[in-house]
């Protein structure tokens, strides 16, 4: 099984499914491809041969068939290892894990525009400038605040669904890089969640990874102008 | 059972959980709000007491537990309701089918931003102008025609995976009707399948509310200032 992913410094789409198939040892080749989406990329190209809906992350089994889009990758997985929790085992809790993954993958876009992920910058005054000048960013931080203690709370944590690391945290696992990059202002709750995400080893893989890759991509770079 | 929408003329997201359990026969009361997204309105001021989430489409039990996101209420449903084939039976085929409403899910803004669903509303020109004026609208119905056609190819039709309507069906109806409003222009086996979507009973019966609802918001409406 193959995960086609882009730069890990900048794909947040990527790290979702990366992360998820690494926290549950779940065995695949990454095949990493540069992420400047300019129409006729080297990007494209690639992705041409492997799936025809150009984006990344895509998971390809040996024979050619392609799962694409990160929830459909988890509900395929979730399928193929009914022994690993990815979605909670209660009924309840796993139709709420899903409506927040489906809300984080169609919505947030303030938080996605103004707050690309870069986990490598630090950015905190942008953060602060963006933040004021935007109230849908403002909205998109307090609805991530918010999300996040509820499921916190109702569950017990130390994971949104509780004792263990599941899908639902994969998908959030991005935000809490653009939290990192922006420095955006949580309560203690929420930000103490950061801190758990961030020292999770498979995300804590991901990080140092993006960190050694050292490709400044300026297409993805709309604050920084080198690194 | 119920579920809260948005107006029928112009709410793409809850038409597609309306239809799919429409489809399938399955039994919910409908909860109807004025679409009018301008902080503070009665949309969110009634929102606010079923989902923090403050979307439509919400499926809401008795006991007050909410679903809400149309992807996770697919879920819910097709786990609720093992008996009907909400996915495709076959494990890629049910693969494939969460790929290209993910794909629906994330993406497509073009179409959705310049081709806002207004179902009783002829805009051919406004169609064709959109269409001339922005590459990113001409790609997004280029690959719109390119799942379909693959879809339609592999599983032999009449619907995108076969002989059955399903939640991919669902997914891409309020696609049909920007097709229809705006004119745009499909080949023929993308066109029949756009005909056939129009008349299936659940989508007759969604387009037939939609028109006797005559409720002219402007917030919802880019290209005419009165109905």
């Amino acid at each position: 099984m193959k995960l086609y992913i882009g730069n890990k410094n900048y794909s947040s789409w990527s790290m979702r499914s990366w992360v998820l198939l690494k926290a549950f040892g779940i065995a695949f080749d990454e095949i990493k491809l540069r992420l400047l989406l300019t129409p006729g990329s080297a990007f494209y190209k690639a992705l041409e041969t492997v799936t025809p809906a150009a984006r990344v992350p895509v998971l390809v089994e040996d024979d050619g068939f392609a799962v694409w889009d990160t929830l459909a990758i988890a509900e395929y997985i979730a399928e193929r290892h009914p022994e690993a929790a990815i979605w909670p085992r209660e009924a309840r809790a796993r139709g709420r894990a899903r409506s927040l993954c489906a809300e984080m993958h169609a919505g947030f876009n303030a938080l996605r525009g103004r707050c690309p992920m870069n986990i490598e910058a630090r950015l905190h005054e942008v953060g602060a400038q963006q933040l004021e000048a935007d109230p849908a960013l403002r909205r998109d931080l307090a609805r991530i605040e918010e999300l996040w203690t509820d499921a916190l709370q109702a569950s017990g944590g130390p994971w949104l669904f509780g004792t263990d690391f599941g899908a639902a945290d994969a998908f959030f696992a991005p935000v809490a890089m653009r939290v990192r990059s922006y420095g955006l202002p949580l309560g203690p709750a929420a930000a103490a969640y950061v801190g758990r995400l961030e020292q999770h080893p498979a995300v804590a893989a991901w990080i140092a990874d993006a960190l050694t890759e050292q490709d400044f991509i300026p297409e993805d770079e709309p604050y920084r102008s080198k690194r």
